[in-house]
């Protein structure tokens, strides 16, 4: 025998799970089809040279790594984003703006952790074409309306803007080869503090090493405290409004022009966040959000969900317009988000906004004696062709009230029973499981003609 | 730059397909739920001996291998039925029987051909947990309705059992070692014609070495001719109907008792088809229907597009009362089918039966005039709330006629202009490009609060 194990970081959906899954997936999906965004699916499977890219980093990303069978290097996606720009470059005649949405799992062998998987399915949605700040915009409405959509009221949009962090970076004198490292450390703020962050920043390497040498995670950024404190009272930005941050902002940078463009970009979505109704208790300004991922260069957005503050984001990205110029002669700027449906799923059920339910059937039809199959068959036909989720009982269960019991604990509301008096009659009774605790509702005996509407006006009434 | 290239046999899928794709899924997902069939997922990646398990014929499995972070023997998943048994024996409490459906990607290191790809989705829906072949009969009603669903009528799904396929071994006294290595061969028929698999079936291997040494799929069953023939006349029993071809199978058996089972077994389904409706012309019993996989133990199915006799079966499954055992120590009894979405999918679109557009989107909104974006913006937001599929213009063509032309080749419906005479009147110009020849349609201006209205109704005529 086998052990039928699950590898380490994997999972399984169970029914219930599925159900309220999938309902989550089609609301998601009705609301980024009501901006007009359009499906594509890529392969799991990527070259490995397209999801590594040329990255400084490659060594950080755990991807699942294997040959294919003609021995090229590839492994198994990461995200949807470096797909989405391979993909772009492949098919030049897409419509510009090409504006899609996906979804599907994406795989990391990172170590595990309670809401951490291996595998997990991320649902992004991105704009590609277009260097509008209208299409930002856009992303931040769709997290809104989505958010909404799924139930959620009390959750905070944080945004900010790559272009302000690297006049930052200009404003301080800092080397650019430190960006990525500064940003990565700034992105944990809220998840180790701002004296682990600061520590992080001025950390030396030991004498003699040069840091720029070591790979990155792995190599210290040692600034001077004096600067380290400088990147906190910027991150420390913040106010009650918008306006105000802004105002801060430009106080900070002193006349200093290269924060300009992220500041105007700022604006923008701004003017645009109030055309479309978005309320301002919902985002914030938050200078403090960097966005781990190297390729960001626009506005950056995160969420969180106010009654679950520790959770991190559930629906964050960014502009990434660098990144298609590395699969294309033509550089394409780009901005999207992606949701993690799992941990979103996840913090959803912590709310209670999930259903339970573990089956979608309406119907069970009894198997009241075995030697009449061909009736329930019949029976079990006709309710399906009225569009009623039916399901004919086929367990080894010859007693109706454990079959009555089989229906309830899959919450099954209406079981049919035909015994010899009812198909003497020409009638099949109906019992409601529903208005019941364990086994034992009403039920109704009702003439075969009448069966389908009897069924209808139970099940009206349960909802 | 990096080539943005796709790996060998894999592939992509653009906008159109995957929203007729979608509605596909969506209609064979309501017709299983119909019969009461719950979801489930399973993770990609599964434990490389549970994939492998101790077939003899592992090495035929061209899947793709790689080792997990803590190096355990990994691979992607080949097909949804390993996954459940392995699902199955992990969880025992779920219901008996347990009815599910799954969706999703398997991976196959096959040498790529037209239509056939390293990765390509299956639909499964399998009954497991009874031995009735009530649960059998579904199957097959389910294989029928779902085509039925899906518009097509010209189809027949073809049956038969491997215990009259054992049986056939036990009455020509072959031994039960080359079962498998015999039904793979007689599977082939259709591809390649009674005299090849004749041919491979009394194939001798070279002098003194012992053939059951040899690697399934290269070692020879070296029939003896006469027992080949005997064969052939065995597959060639066919007949109109059902009852004639039942008899045929008895008049060849000639009171064999071996045979009892599996006839018992066809008459159970026939007569539960007739039951459920079935029209008997959709469907027939054919001995030659073997299935290549050794897990198969009692009914096998499959079923041919009439209209594409070359196409090979849409949907096939059977009866595999063993595999779960391999992972648990209960014996639990299982049947079921597998659509593979891709074929069937290139199948309907051969058939003209599957959408075309590229986009959901009823309504774009044009921007006229770049300084006016909050007024585009919020009415885009207008139009989302009324529930139309509205897409706020974000390319670069500042020209309106441009603007249409993106419109028309996304095939959507309806474009608004907002001009500055519009803006005045507190009006909105719609117009509709579904009466066009390439952008010439009718325009109509509207005053803002009847916009809704009008635009409904142009939705309603253009469908």
């Amino acid at each position: 025998m086998i052990e039928p194990r699950l590898l380490r970081g994997l999972r399984d959906y169970l029914p219930a799970q599925m159900i309220a899954r999938q309902a989550l997936i089609e609301k998601i999906r009705r609301v980024y089809e009501r901006y007009g965004f359009v499906p594509i699916e890529t392969p799991a499977i990527e070259d490995r040279r397209i999801l590594l890219g040329e990255e400084t980093d490659a060594s950080e990303l755990k991807i699942f790594r294997f040959d294919d069978p003609e021995g090229r290097p590839a492994g198994l996606r990461f995200d949807h984003t470096i797909p989405l720009a391979r993909f772009v470059a492949l098919y030049p005649d897409l419509p510009r703006p090409f504006k899609r949405y996906v979804v599907g799992p994406v795989w990391r062998g990172d170590e595990p952790a309670p809401g951490r998987f291996r595998e997990f399915v991320q649902f992004d949605i991105d704009t590609v074409g277009t260097s509008s700040m209208a299409a930002d915009t856009e992303i931040i409405a769709i997290i809104h309306d989505t958010l909404v959509e799924l139930g959620l009221t009390r959750f905070l949009i944080r945004f900010s803007n790559r272009k302000i962090l690297n006049a930052l970076m200009v404003f301080l004198g800092l080397d650019p080869f430190w960006a990525t490292d500064i940003f990565r450390t700034l992105d944990k703020i809220e998840r180790v503090g701002l004296e682990e962050v600061k520590a992080t920043l001025t950390k030396q390497g030991p004498e003699g090493v040069d840091q720029r040498e070591v790979p990155a995670g792995a190599r210290c950024i040692g600034l001077a405290p004096e600067i380290a404190d400088r990147i906190m009272e910027f991150v420390g930005i913040s106010g009650g409004s918008p306006v105000e941050t802004i105002e801060q902002l430009r106080r900070f940078f002193n006349g200093c022009s290269a924060v300009d463009e992220g500041i105007v970009e700022l604006e923008q979505i701004l003017s645009g966040l109030k055309a479309q109704g978005i309320p301002p208790e919902r985002f914030i300004i938050d200078l403090s959000i960097a966005r781990g991922l190297a390729y960001y260069t626009g506005p950056v957005f995160e969420t969180r969900l106010l009654d679950l503050p520790t959770w991190g984001s559930v629906f964050s990205g960014g502009r990434f317009d660098g990144l298609i110029g590395r699969f294309s002669e033509t550089s394409i700027p780009a901005t999207g988000a992606s949701i993690g449906v799992d941990r979103l799923f996840a913090a959803l059920e912590q709310l209670g906004l999930v259903g339970t339910a573990p089956s979608k059937t309406q119907v069970l039809v009894t198997v009241f004696d075995q030697n009449q199959l061909g009736v329930y068959q019949q029976l079990a036909t006709e309710l399906r062709r009225e569009g009623l989720n039916t399901e004919l009982y086929m367990g080894e269960e010859t007693r109706i009230g454990r079959q009555f019991k089989y229906a309830d604990v899959q919450r099954i509301p209406i079981a049919i029973v035909v015994g010899p008096d009812e198909l003497s009659r020409g009638e099949a009774s109906v019992k409601n499981l529903r208005t019941t605790f364990g086994a034992a509702g009403k039920q109704h005996s009702v003439p075969r003609d009448q069966l389908i509407s009897h069924i209808r006006s139970l099940l009206e009434a349960v909802e």
